[in-house]
């Protein structure tokens, strides 16, 4: 497997919480737009967002200078320009292995879709599922992931299985050539340099918020 | 509301990476009990943890001393130990609001119950939901939200409504002496102090992967 530098490296200075907070400044933004509000100051998107002016400022910065001073982001200019960074400005292909209750869950997920999320494949290795109908996706048997990961040119692959059986999926996926991967199970998967994985991890949430609760009492 | 400080803040230096970390050593260490593994190193929790044994060594020194220099951690202790830090040597009452699909897929996940969160109460807003039984919970009407509760002396809510009803169940969730929240909801909410929230946010986690692929282009 040849060895890349990740790309938050390789743009020197974007960490993970700066790109949470493009993230969570693009939400916002959205929501001002719907209200039909035209600017929006740094310490509106500091207040909102849980952090400082100066941080909504610096991480701005990081990506050209936007804003008047004492006149605000121009709203549709920064949902543009966030957008562009993030990459949301196109639409992405998408599969998702595991046809379980969290993956009913995403296919039928409005943001989703809303965001440019394509779902274009859905695989199972459970015969009784596999042929099942979801939306417009016919559950595939996982034999046949490589092949059709390829053929649609699948960017993105969620993983949605048991523990047990995820590191095998994201090892197949990876040798077939996907560089990002949103696991959902619960356990911590290994991939190499120049494959983004997040994570989405709902009992380790709980358990800070048990430890929270503890530590309190 | 009265203001009081966090526990993270009152406990001086856990930080939330911290107790995510102790999250997944408790994973690795579920691991390897099931494996028969009597000891562990702060390497090997360290290597499949994606840190270093030295951070190892400092998250666990936090709580007190374990350990053998030499032989490494015993694995049911410390398996214990950190289940207790976290936590996770008791049951808690956990109420969901919002039947939909992320919600029924929270109550079937068995991963949950496993670790000690036991769904006491649903509820929805919707009339068509309400008096549905889900497992051996019957959905109740957003109205008994409180004295059901209280009555139940609920600990954690889990709120998986859409975006723009969030902030009201949080607010009536937190007045009714809630002092922790789950949210499936993607918007940032507000809470008190004292009041732990976490968040799961998959279109958050998307984004992070579509700038991951964007910034390699």
């Amino acid at each position: 497997m040849k060895k890349t530098r990740s790309p938050v490296e390789s743009r020197g200075k974007i960490s993970e919480s700066t790109v949470r907070r493009l993230s969570s400044y693009l939400r916002l933004l959205h929501e001002a737009e719907a209200r039909g509000q035209e600017t929006i100051s740094s310490e509106e998107l500091a207040e909102r967002g849980g952090t400082t002016s100066a941080q909504v400022r610096k991480d701005l910065s990081f990506f050209g200078s936007f804003g008047k001073r004492g006149l605000g982001y121009s709203v549709p200019e920064l949902l543009r320009e966030i957008e562009g960074i993030l990459g949301l400005h196109r639409r992405w292909r998408v599969a998702l292995v595991g046809a379980g209750k969290i993956g009913s869950a995403l296919i039928s997920y409005r943001n989703f879709q809303r965001r440019g999320f394509e779902i274009q494949a859905v695989f199972d290795s459970d015969r009784e599922k596999v042929g099942q109908v979801w939306g417009s996706q016919i559950i595939l048997p996982d034999e046949e992931l490589e092949r059709v990961l390829a053929e649609n040119q699948i960017e993105i692959v969620i993983v949605a299985v048991p523990g047990d059986a995820a590191q095998k999926v994201v090892d197949r996926v990876v040798r077939a050539g996907v560089r990002a991967i949103l696991n959902f199970a619960p356990v911590r998967l290994r991939v190499p340099d120049g494959v983004a994985l997040r994570n989405v991890d709902m009992v380790m949430e709980m358990e800070g918020l048990t430890f929270a609760l503890s530590s309190r009492e």
